[in-house]
Parts: C-alpha cells; structure tokens; sequence
C-alpha cells in the first residue's frame, strides 16, 4: 500500500478531531457576560487541545514524509495513534467543564500519555521498516524530546490529585517544547538531497 | 469515472464515522470516579467499533487497489456498503449506554451482518467488473473468512437475546480474525507483479 | 483555479453531511423495542436523505468531470449548491421527528427544490464557461430529468399540507430516477475520447 | 514540506467547519410555524457564516495557489488561522440564539476581527517566505481591502453594544466585498504565465 491514502485518512480524523473539539464548547444560554465567563476555562483547555492535535499533524506529516510502504503492521499502528488522539475531545471537555479539577487533569494526562507511547510505537515500526540507515532513523537519534514528554506526562499524572496546577504547567510545558517544529527530520533531509 | 475520487469520499466518510462515534460517549457531569465508572461499556464499546471501522478502511483500501474503472453500479454498491457503517455510532452508543443489554447487542449484530453483506456485494461487483482473472478473485478464493464472519453474526444475533456475552464475545473474535490484514491480496499482487 | 480543490472541498463537505445526517437519530434511553420504535420514521427519512446526497455526489462528480477551469462564479455556484445540502441533516431531522407531519414535509420539499434550482444553476455556468459544444452541454440535452424534478418537487410542496403521502411518494419517485447514474454524460464522453 | 497536505488538512478543517455550523441549528420540537420562527435568525447567522467560511476558502487557495514550499512557521500560521475559523460555530450559534443581541454581536465581531489578522500574518509570512517580487505580493498591492475590513471590524465591535444592527450591516457589507473572489492575484499570475 502505497503511503497516499494512509495519509488522506490520517489527515481526515485529524482535521475533525481539531474541529469537533470546538462542539463541546456548548453555546450557552443568555446573552450576558455571566453566562459566558464559566466557558473560559473550556475554551483554555480548547487552545491547549488545538496546539497539540496541530503538533501531532505537524510531526506525523514529518515522520511519514520519510516513509515509502505501508506494512499492515504500519497501518494498525497508526490506527492505534487516531485512537487516543480521538479521545482528545472527551478528555478536553471533561477537564475544561470541571475548571481543571484533580481527576480530569489526571485523565488528560493520561490521554497525553497514551498518544505520545502511540506515537513512538509508530515511529519504531516506520524506522523497523525503513532500516538503522533510514533518515527518520537519524532525525530522532536519541530522541530525549520524546523520552522528555513521556517523563513529564507521567510526572503530571502523579502531581494531578494533589496539585492540578503543576500537572497543567507540565502539559503547557511539552507542548511548548514541540510547537518548534521538528527540525531534526528537515535537517538530515535535507543533507540527504543537496 | 476513475477510483480516485471514489477512495477520496470513502476516505472521508470513514474518518468521520470513526470520529464521531466518540461523541456518543458524552462529557460527564462532576469530576469524581463515580460519574466515569458508568461510561466504560460505552468505551469498551466504542474500542471494538472503531477497531471495526479500521478493518474495513484497509480492507476496502485493499479491495480497490485492483480495481481499474468505477461504474455506475459499483458507486452504489459502495454508496450502500456507507450506509451500514454509518450507523455505526447509532449502533454502538445505544449498546454501550445500555451496558451490552440483549436488545441493543442484537440490533449491533445487524448492523454488522448488513454491513458484510454490503462489503460482499461490493466485491462480487468489482470482480465481475474486472474479469474472472482479475487479482481481486484469485486472492478472496473461496473467501472462508467472510463466510465465517457472516455465520458469527448471524449466530450471535440469534444468541443475543439469551445469552447476550455470547454474542459480544462473538463480535470480538471476528475482529481479531480481520485484524490481520487481508494477506491475500497483497500476496496475488506481488506475484503480478515481479 | 484548477478543479481538483474544488473536488476535494466538495467531497469533503458532502461526506460530513452524510455522515452528520445519522446524528440526528438520536441514541434512544431504554433497552427496549418500545424505545427503537419511534425511530423507525426518523431513520426512514435517513435513508431516503442518505439516497439524495448520494446522488447529488455521483452527480456532481460526473458534471465536473467535463470542467477544465474554475471561475469565481464556478466556485460560488458551488458553495451555493453546498449550502442548500448542508440544510438536509436538519430538514431530514424536522420531518422524521414529527412522523412526516405537513409542515416538516413541504420543508423538506423546499431544501430539494432549492438544492435542484442550485444544481442547475451551477450546471449552466459550467456550460457558459464551457461553450455549447461541450460534452456536458450535448449530455445534458433537452434535460427533461432535471425540469420533471423541479415539477414533482413544486407539486410536492404544493400536495404537503394537505396529502404529505403523496409528497413523500413524489420525493421517493424523484430520488429512483436519479439513482440510475447520468448515462447521458458518460456516452458523450465515450464517443469524444475513441 | 510541499503544499499539498497543507491544503488538504485546511480544507479538511474548512469543510467541517462549514458543515458542523448547522447543527447550531437545532431540530425543534413540534410541527408547527410557531417552533420554525425562532429559528430564522439562528438561519440568517448561519448563511452569513457559511459566506464568511466560503470567502477564507476561496481566498486561502488563491493565497496557497502562489506558494512553494511550506515552513514550520507557515505551518503555524495556518493553523492559527484555522483556530480562529473554528470559533465561528460556537459565535454563530450565540449570536443567533440570541436574535442579535449586543454582546453576541461584539463577540461574533472579534472572532472575525482575529480570523482576519491570523489571515494577515500568514499572508506576511508566505511573502517573506516567497520574497518581495513573488506573485502575491504583487498581486496583494496596498491591499486595502484587508485594511478597510479590519477597519469595519473595529468598527463593528466598537458599535455593537449601542447599536448592534450597525454592526450586523458592517459584517454583512465586508461580506459583499469580499465575495467578488481576489482578482488581483488571478490577474497577476495570468500577467507571469503568458
């Protein structure tokens, strides 16, 4: 299977799950600020969601970029990636309708979790395909970006039930740390096509 | 009319099916395990359809990759094979809310044979579009997996009503049987082409 | 502009009206048949809406298939046609709640006839833009299936308030014309390309 | 990275954006005139939202149409700007609830008024990418209808708490002007393509 159509559907369930997030950003009742000051904080959790399904688009069109065949086992694994992706939406809701309470940050969190392993799932079984000489290979070395986050969403999960706040530094955090495109796969690309 | 833009809309309706399905699972109201606890059937739920959707997504993908010109009847044939997917997240909400209840595991039964019988006859079209010969034919052969697919849905609607967990258990081992990726066709391919 | 955005664009949006159509039949609370019954007119209305949009997709594939350029105008007659679809979900929603009472009924009959005058509309500016020798201009010929369509769907409107039967079997009639795919294009676009 | 997936996830993002509006749209409960009523300015919202989506999709391509390759920087500026398109249900469906009412009114304003400026700063950001002598530079010119838009947004939030139907016509106008699709970039790219 050629990479097009893996592609055209990743970017479909992304592209709706950025924008159904919105949905649960209820319209409210009323036509006063009083009924619109309670939305501040979905809409806070909104902003945070949006950056991070576009860091997700961003880098898996980076890491497939270097892909040439699609294995099934390529196929499931980047199933296994939408699936936790898809969950952004609940998590967000839940998190931004309880103004950040300690167990909805603690699922937020361990939605983060889940996607990033997904996603390193992913980007071994493309380097597994693609060879050790692969250039995504070489893009990641050692990756401690990915070794960073998986440590601070953890991290996040523990903190969430006694200090929500700090949980919610930490995800601010990664997704600052990403938002910097993922230069290490444009420069090695590059190095390969002078 | 060329299978392009066919793959494209499928593509797309699939992406959304998959997608909004996660809206059946509705945001809670209040922040503690209590008000969580009563949505995992609707998430177990929501797994075993979305690993669903994502079986027919590559295997429809598979199907087409041999087909050359699309007809008239083979757009409707397709159009229809939508149709019972697209009830899908109808299907799995009202079985997930009602915590795998007899009535709701028969009807999610349904929903999966009719959507079979569609795939089936979707296959049945292409491959008298293409010839007996075609690379398609050769690799379904006598298709003992789909047969055995249509046989556990029927057994598990028939069993829905008495033992219920039957059924499911049913479900999610034809699932396990289809996510293995339909290797005979990839198989037929290759040998075309050396 | 080239044509293949506007494909995409229309395929796209045509997709989630489809697929958002099926969220108008809401997950019922209840385990029972009593529960699913009322249903039955709602999804009655899902398949007949889920039939129409089909064949505004098939169409319209095959009337851009003769396009080579798009002009503003092209594009704004498309979005117009777009518009009137996406107003099915809630006209299909209106009518199926209320058991094709006679309002509901003549709305629906409002956004076909509305979708159909779009259509049309946007079929003479792909001609204008074509010329009168065009393929799609000598397919469509003296188009007696799109003005019998205007016709029963002002006859339906017409017939809802006091027969809604009538209007619906009107509806049902157009949309089996239509399923037949447009041979008219496809035969003048065999004897150009010999 | 090339343009293509850019494209394609933008007007992923844009298709569902246009089409979810709608369901701001509730079905009402009855069949009668009395329940459709209040629903015609939740209507007259959505149509001005579907012309404002329709204009960024219209004028997004031709922006894109000039584009070489995309940076991480362009990257995000896109997708700011889809962040900001994707506010328009929600400022929609509240406006619209709401049968224009002051703060809705200045709400809807803002979220147009930032729209517009993400606009602008991606437009910046492809002429820097793309030099100062490229095609939309030249076709961009003093752009004063960029400027005299932002102006009437201003304007338009300014008014809307005194005087909100002076801000309705003020949206309503920049619509109109905008709808004559970008013929500035059109023409200067015909200029180069001799």
């Amino acid at each position: 299977m050629g990479k097009n159509r893996l592609e055209a559907f990743s970017d479909g369930v992304l592209a709706i799950i950025i924008t159904i997030m919105v949905l649960e950003m209820k319209v409210p009742h009323g036509e006063t600020l009083d009924v619109l000051m309670p939305l501040l904080p979905v809409f806070l959790c909104y902003v945070l969601s949006f950056v991070y399904v576009g860091i997700y688009w961003n880098n898996h069109h980076h890491m497939l970029h270097t892909l040439r065949q699609a294995s099934g086992a390529i196929l499931w694994a980047n199933l296994h990636l939408l699936f936790w992706l898809s969950l952004f939406p609940f998590a967000t809701g839940w998190m931004g309708e309880n103004h950040f309470a300690p167990l909805p940050t603690a699922l937020y969190g361990v939605v983060l979790l889940m996607a990033a392993v997904a996603y390193l799932i992913l980007q071994r079984f493309i380097i597994a395909a693609e060879g050790e000489r692969s250039a995504l290979r070489q893009a990641v070395g050692r990756d401690w970006k990915g070794k960073a986050s998986l440590f601070a969403y953890v991290a996040g999960i523990g903190a969430s039930l006694l200090w929500p706040w700090l949980s919610q530094t930490l995800y601010v955090l990664v997704a600052l740390l990403w938002m910097i495109p993922d230069r290490r796969i444009e420069r090695v690309i590059q190095h390969r096509e002078p």
